[in-house]
Order: C-alpha cells, then structure tokens, then sequence
C-alpha cells in the first residue's frame, strides 16, 4: 500500500480493509455451511450496502435487522428476507406492516403474552397477517421467555389461534462475550443450541408450528460443534471484528478489519502523550475492554499500514481529541516517533459502536500485488456510505 | 404537555425540552455578560442550527466548534466568527483556508512551535495570513503549552515573524469535570482564569500582541467569580446540562433539557427487568456518571412528561435494548407500573454523546398554558436537525 493515498483522506476517518473483511465473511459462511445451517448476518455492525451485498454474494439466507430503517434501507436495496431481532414495541406495528405490505417478507419477534396479544389485536385490526419468531433466552442475559415456562406455549397459541404466522424461535447468547476461554464458548455455543432447539421442540410437540429455530452470537456462532436442529445462524461483528473479538479468543487483531484513521495533532513531551484527532466521537465511547484480559483503552494504536504498535493505545478520550500513550517502556523521543501530522490507525473496542460514529467508510482494496511482498500492494479506495438513526 | 402528543413520535427519539433549554441559554448568557465578557457557546454539543440560533439570539458572540464540518455548517447558515478549539492539524489548513476564503472568519490554534511552523509554511507557501490563537494548558488536562513556559513566546514569535496573525489565547479547564464542590469549581475557575491572563500578559510584555484571553468549560464558566483580563468565555454543554453536570453540582435534574424518548418493548419479571428501545446506540456508551457521586448507569428514568422516577435506571445497555431496573425498594407489579407499550423518557449521562447518536431533534415547545398548573402546558413539537461525521 502506499501511504500516500491514504494521506488524502480526511481524518479521522472509517478504514475497512477490504481483503480481511471478505476474509472474515468467508470463513464464517464456510463454517455454518459446514455444519449444515443457514447463515443469517446481522446487519447493524455495518449498515452498510457494500458490506451486506458481499455477505450475501458469499452465501447469506437474508439478513437480520436492530431497527425498522435497516429492514427499509436493506429492503430498498433489494433484501426481501429480513429478521427484525428486537422485541417488538407496540408503536412500530404500522410500520412493520407497511414494510411487509410493499413486499417485503419481515419476521418480527416476541416474547411475553402481552406483546404477542398487541400484535394479535392490531393484526385482525388491520386485517394483516404478520409473520412472528417467539425469543428464547437461553443464556439468562437479556430478553426472551426461558424454553421450559408454560408461558412459551400460551404465546405460540395465542399467535397462531389470532391468525398470525408462527415462523419459529430465535436466541441470542450474549453472555458469550463475557467468556474467554474455547471451553466455556463451545459450551455455551451447545446450551444456545439444545436450549433453542428444545423450545422448538415443545412447541411442535403441541401441535404448534416451527419451522425456524435461529441462534447466534458471533463467540457462540464461531466455538459451536454441532448445530443439529438449528436451521440458521445469525453473527454481526464478525465481519469487522474488533478487540473485545480479540479479548474472547475469536479472532486475532490482524482480523479485525475496521480501523480509525487519525492525525497527530500535538504532543505533551513530560507526559509522553501524543494528541490525536481521533476522540470518543470518532472511536464511541465504548470501552468494552475495560473489563477484559488485555485493556485497550479506547484502542489500540497502528502505524498508518494497520500494523498494531505494541503498547501504545488511546489511553483516554474527549470529543475531538484522543490521547496515545504508552504502556511504559518505550524509550525515545515521541515527536520524532510520531510527529506532527503523520497518520496513525487505531483498531475499535467495538467495531459496531465505533462505526455508528461515521456516515461513511473509507473501503481499502489492498490485495497483495505479489503474495510474498505484502508491502507492495495495490490499493483502491472507494466510498461506501452508512446509515445512522432510527 | 398532552403525552398523547408524544405518543406519535418514533422511539427512540431526541426530545429538547425547548423552555428549559432557552432558560439555560439565558442564564449563562447574563452570567458572563455580568461579569463583563463576551460569551461564545461551543456548538459541538447541539450542532443543530436551531439552538446556535437562539443561543446567538440571546447575544453570544461568535461560536466555538470541534470540527471544520461544524464551521462548514455553521458559516452556510450565516454565522462568520468562529473558533476551531482543536490543535490544528496539518492536513486540515486547506480546508481552513478555503473556509477563510470565503468570508469566514475563522480562528486557528496551535500549542507547540512545530504546528506553528506548519501554519506558517503553510500561509506563506498559499500567500495566506491565518488568525492563530495559542492554546495554554491552565490545567495539566489534555493540550496546550504552559503560560510560564519559553515555548509560548517562540510559538507567538514563529507565527509574528512568519505573518500570520497572532489574535490571542484560549484554554479549557477540562479537569473542571472532576470536581463537585463549589469551592473546588470557583477555585479551578480562578486558575483558568489567572494562569490564561497570564499568558496573554508575558505575550504582550515580549512584544507580541494577545487581543483575544478565551477561556471556559461549562463548570468553570458557571463558577468563576471574576473574569478580570478575560475577553470572552466558551461552554457547551450547558445549553442542554445533563446527568454528569447535575452530579458536578453546576445543574440539577430539573435543568437537563435533552432526553431520549423510549418505549417499553419487554419484561424480565422475576429480575424487574423493564426493556426498552433505547439501547446504547440511543444513549451513547458514555458511562460518565460511572466515577462520579451519583451512578446513573446509561441514565435517569422519567415518566413520559420528564419527571424522574427516583432509583430507576438504565443499569444496563445492549445496541437497541436498554435494562431498566430499579436499585431497591420498590414494590409491585412492573408489567403494571411500566406496561409494554408505554414510554419513558431517559435523562442522559453527557449530552454531547448522547446527542451525537441523533440525525435529528424533537423540540417540544412545553411553555405553561397557566404558570400555577405546570400539567397543563400547550406543547408543539417540531423537528429541528442536527448533522454528525467531519
């Protein structure tokens, strides 16, 4: 790559390593294949068109969504087969069926009597047969209905006897990314599994329908052994990556393929900071990390080709401003190591937080130009817009 | 306020409380202007035309701003005395000189004599005079050069020499924000303050001139008990004040003019879990409550009309789900007091963050229709819109 183009870009800015994503989007599609699933991905990492063509170009079943303007964005981009994965508020039942009456085949979820009975009603109001998944929790972390409470059938009946579409169950474990050993995600990867499967099980064993039973997390969706009965798999941030990714044992940092361009813009000699233009607005204020094995701070530091600098991070962040430093040991003088003006990459806690903070990415094509000199590539830099809000 | 109103609004949404944002305006405006200077608001917090408006309506002078966009946005609609407050970086004087170019009279600043050089190389190369100010670190917090350090004068002499415009010095006591009592604040405001005028002081005894002494954060523009020497004061967030301020002690709940509005999407009953869609990516991931006296979690719940309900919290976020819970104490049924469909309003941790998340506004304009009966107030609500990226 040369340094050079990339010193045309605004700072900060979104990277995507082109080559490492589609990297990411293949060995994940390969693996749920192997295992005989459908794969899924959710598309609130990236909001990203360009992003979620090569997902589905790679062998994607539809895309799941975390807000109605994803499935109308997506669905304008030609995507009829769309999973809306957050429990379904009352207020956002006309939109859901405008979407799906322009078309588009959207599932919606559930997981109490209450919500199930709200759609019931403003279905048969409407005379609209909506398509609904009910939530498992299987993994005691958020929302859903556990698989062996009486409650998961009252619901299934009261959709199915108010005329509505059961299509299935659904779980997220996302208590894998307090995990971090292949031991406790294979495991919890198998709970998700028979958890999910067992709940499909009751209900059809009650004479309901369940043609779906859909589970994932990017830990759970790369440590499972065995998908059996599971008919689909959904995982967003896997195709970015990022270091709490990293942290779980998921994939490594040269896997992670968002990264924020950044500006050296001062130094504090007697401190040893480097100040940069890239602050919380730029990177979020996640700080996954800060409860993990290694603490990134708000990231960890690269040179401008992406290779990380081992012990410098962005140690603290205000909005514009981002403060590097290192983890001691360093020696030499920091504005002769990074002066005035030169470009730094920094790799995100979360990829998903740090590229809401972006209306568009910077996508790097860096192919090698000769597989055994990876400096000598040849590079190509497009636009790819992203969308934000609700 | 008729919450059948709001009942129409898309969830999540960014509700300005436009009464208690034009009071908070209002009150800092006649504070400084009291104390004998001029007032210029940092628009990072809003970026949103409707607020700068009415923040320059009631007679601030010029505004302060993170980024070029912002100057950029800013200048379109009007607006030509501006402050760039991030150390300028090298790859970004084109764009300064374009702004410049076309009328705007936008100020630069610098903190060290390399940036000082590049500016100069830089007008001197394009036939350019920038107006540069001297960042002065007046609290040991992010950026600046020390008043008492040789530095300050070189860096005043390069720009001189190099003909540029030397138009004075600015600082931010950012380490304002870690403080909470009123003798702390008044205390940092004073060493702001003095140490700032120090600076323009040892500039103007070498020869140099220093017209502008800028100085201001919201806790020390709210604290400060003299501004002697000091032409103007810069603060942000005060304009809509938040959870971390209040806990700062500069505001209190009542002042926090910003909120997002959510609905109630599920229930955990068993953990008095109340889920709702106002998640991270609504909230922020700024846990700026975190250290500080009062934990608010990802925020302060109120009923729809934006009365705190004590101890219940966002305690926890995911991307589109926000866990409401409260910290004890509380009795009954939380299906009852929180029903699915029903909306709450979260006071935020940091504004700016929260803020940052929106495309968008919902000013609801809650005046009372009768000062004694603070229910019945005529509300209008209108979109105003912010913008994000660089």
């Amino acid at each position: 790559m040369n340094p050079l183009e990339l010193s045309q870009l605004p700072t900060p800015s979104a990277l995507i390593d082109v080559a490492v994503m589609e990297q990411n989007i293949r060995q994940m599609q390969a693996r749920i294949s192997a295992l005989g699933a459908r794969f899924r991905p959710h598309v609130k990492t990236s909001k990203c068109g360009a992003v979620v063509e090569r997902q589905l170009a790679a062998g994607a079943s539809g895309i799941t969504v975390s807000t109605l303007k994803e499935a109308e964005q997506f669905f304008a981009l030609g995507q009829k087969n769309i999973l809306y994965a957050v429990g379904m508020a009352p207020n956002k039942l006309a939109q859901a069926m405008r979407l799906r009456q322009s078309g588009c085949d959207l599932k919606i979820i559930t997981d109490s009597i209450e919500s199930a009975r709200a759609i019931v009603e403003f279905g048969q109001t409407h005379h609209h047969r909506f398509e609904v998944w009910i939530e498992i929790d299987t993994d005691n972390h958020r929302s859903g209905v556990k698989p062996e409470d009486p409650v998961l059938l009252t619901i299934g009946q009261t959709l199915e006897n108010g005329g509505m579409q059961l299509g299935g169950v659904m779980t997220h474990a996302g208590a894998s990314y307090a995990l971090n050993s292949p031991a406790a995600l294979q495991a919890m990867a198998e709970q998700e599994r028979s958890l999910c499967v067992h709940a499909a099980d009751r209900l059809r064993a009650a004479g309901l329908p369940c043609p779906n039973v859909s589970v994932g997390s990017t830990p759970t969706a790369l440590s499972a052994q065995s998908l059996a009965g599971v008919t689909e798999v959904r995982a967003g941030v896997y195709v970015f990556f990022d270091l709490v990714m990293a942290n779980v044992g998921v994939c490594s940092t040269s896997d992670i393929a968002l990264s924020v361009l950044t500006s050296v813009i001062g130094h504090q000699i007697e401190k040893g900071w480097v100040i940069v233009d890239a602050g919380w607005m730029a990177m979020s204020r996640d700080r996954g990390t800060g409860t993990q094995t290694i603490d990134y701070g708000y990231g960890q530091v690269c040179d401008v080709l992406g290779r990380p600098l081992p012990g410098y991070i962005v140690s603290s962040a205000n909005q514009e401003h981002g403060i590097v430093s290192g983890n001691g040991g360093q020696q030499g003088d920091i504005t002769r190591q990074f002066p005035l003006g030169s470009l730094l990459r920094i790799l995100p806690n979360h990829a998903c937080a740090t590229a809401a903070q972006f209306n568009e990415y910077h996508a790097l094509d860096t192919r090698p130009a000769e597989p055994r000199s990876p400096e000598l590539r040849s590079t190509k830099v497009e636009i790819w817009p992203r969308f934000g809000g609700w």
